[in-house]
């Protein structure tokens, strides 16, 4: 199987689970949370999942269930960020954004249900394995709460009447988007019994890599080729760019790049998907 | 020890459990979640958690942890009630609402790491019980999502702009407010090792007690008793007291505070307690 039709497996499976997650109630609150969450998306987050699962031999069952938990987070994420207080942003994804469609009020329930959501998930559908599910619970609520990813948008907001340092810059992206990968690697390893931190060197050089990416394709994209608004230079964000230059932040992407792949080298063949996720988030265009 | 001794012993616990979770870092998001979930408030939810699980003998410890849980989830949806796309509230228990102080970004920010900080808690505090911890999980955010208090928080914004009708009102009810209220008993079962609906119609007769109390207050008492804007008129909002007029309101809390006493009745001396709540409810002014 070549590692695009592997992806597909993945993302077939967390779509399938997604939408039967969230379309259980035809509520205007779930049709906004259903907007967002399947709007498409790479589901980078829940395939890490399933893929450092399934490279330990885990618990598939578990890892697709704890993907769909993550995707949900960083759905309801992205609309609250886009939101006007915040970003605000009218595309994402190709699509007018969350409060675009459904108005600030109801966007906001909409991001708030879909945090809540990823809780009720874990805890609520199948596989049922109550240790590892109450560790998942932690692992990725630690990772997207106030200390991580919440805490990350915080300095993002920060760095927008401030000087925008590098440490300030890597600080951002180790927790704003770095955290949720960190917790995608754990919860693949949680699914498959392991320690939690079995991935994390890959994790920490693959979110930097992703973000890296992200803030190159933001300034050489044009909205049409990302699906979203390329904001960042209009909000004044910092980023990888924006303090190091496009050259430099070229080379760091390769240079956390590759020590992503010596990361998962130990684990030989079973590790060839994930070392081709490397490449692949390293060399994508959206 | 008298009723209000026994309630003091259970808020001190509560409020000094609730400032050890919070208070684990100074930075901003960490601050503006403190200023809201440390400002006060009956606690009631948490007393009820607290309180059912006693009248079964439960783990109190598990109660404890439960119950700061359910009060962060009750103060972020607060703090999102308050914002200016949603009711543009400006005093809440006694002082600036959290978007007055910290701005609309971080007062959002805040109240999702609120939610985020219920799912951290219950999943990283001392005691730990997987079986129970997970079930509470469950309990908690099946009550406060979108099937629930999120769900009334949209019926909310709905009847805004249509007709209030009493079967509006009962439905926006039963979730916005009531749906928080059962979840309390649920999690008191729950740390008792009982049946989760046990005090199931306990809680819905008091947590319609409780809002009908609520919005008889909203028309009754200025704002400064209520520490809060009594802002249900202004805002269109549908109450009991909008729909059934105010001396119909009185006697329905009356039946509903009957019904719950009832409900607890078979527990004897052991539901005294629970008894004492619901006629609190029923006569508190604020």
């Amino acid at each position: 199987m070549t590692f695009s039709e592997k992806y597909s497996e993945y993302t077939d499976k967390i779509n399938a689970a997604l939408e039967k997650a969230v379309k259980t109630s035809d509520e205007i609150t779930y049709r906004a949370m259903a907007y967002s969450l399947l709007a498409g998306g790479k589901r980078v987050r829940p395939v890490i999942v399933m893929a450092c699962c399934e490279a330990l031999g885990g618990d598939m069952g578990l890892a697709l269930k704890y993907g769909c938990a993550i995707e949900m987070i960083h759905t309801y994420s992205l609309i609250h960020d886009d939101l006007p207080c915040m970003d605000n942003d009218s595309l994402r994804r190709g699509r007018p954004t969350n409060h675009m469609v459904y108005g600030e009020a109801q966007a906001l329930l909409a991001g708030d249900g879909l945090l809540n959501l990823a809780a009720e998930h874990i805890s609520g559908a199948e596989p049922h394995n109550a240790e590892k599910d109450i560790r998942a619970v932690a692992h990725l609520f630690g990772n997207s709460g106030a200390m991580g990813m919440i805490g990350g948008q915080a300095d993002d907001i920060f760095a927008e009447t401030h000087e925008a340092t590098r440490e300030l810059v890597e600080k951002i992206h180790h927790r704003k988007t770095g955290a949720l990968i960190r917790a995608a690697g754990e919860l693949g390893a949680v699914a498959a019994g392991a320690e939690a931190d079995f991935f994390r060197d890959y994790t920490v050089h693959l979110g930097l890599a992703f973000q890296i990416r992200d803030d190159i394709l933001d300034v050489e994209s044009s909205a049409e080729q990302l699906g979203k608004s390329n904001s960042d230079a209009d909000n004044n964000k910092a980023t990888f760019v924006s303090v190091y230059g496009i050259d430099e932040a070229k080379l760091r992407l390769e240079r956390e790049t590759a020590l992503a792949l010596s990361a998962v080298e130990p684990l030989g063949e079973k590790g060839a998907f994930l070392r081709e996720l490397a490449d692949y988030l390293l060399k994508r265009d959206k």
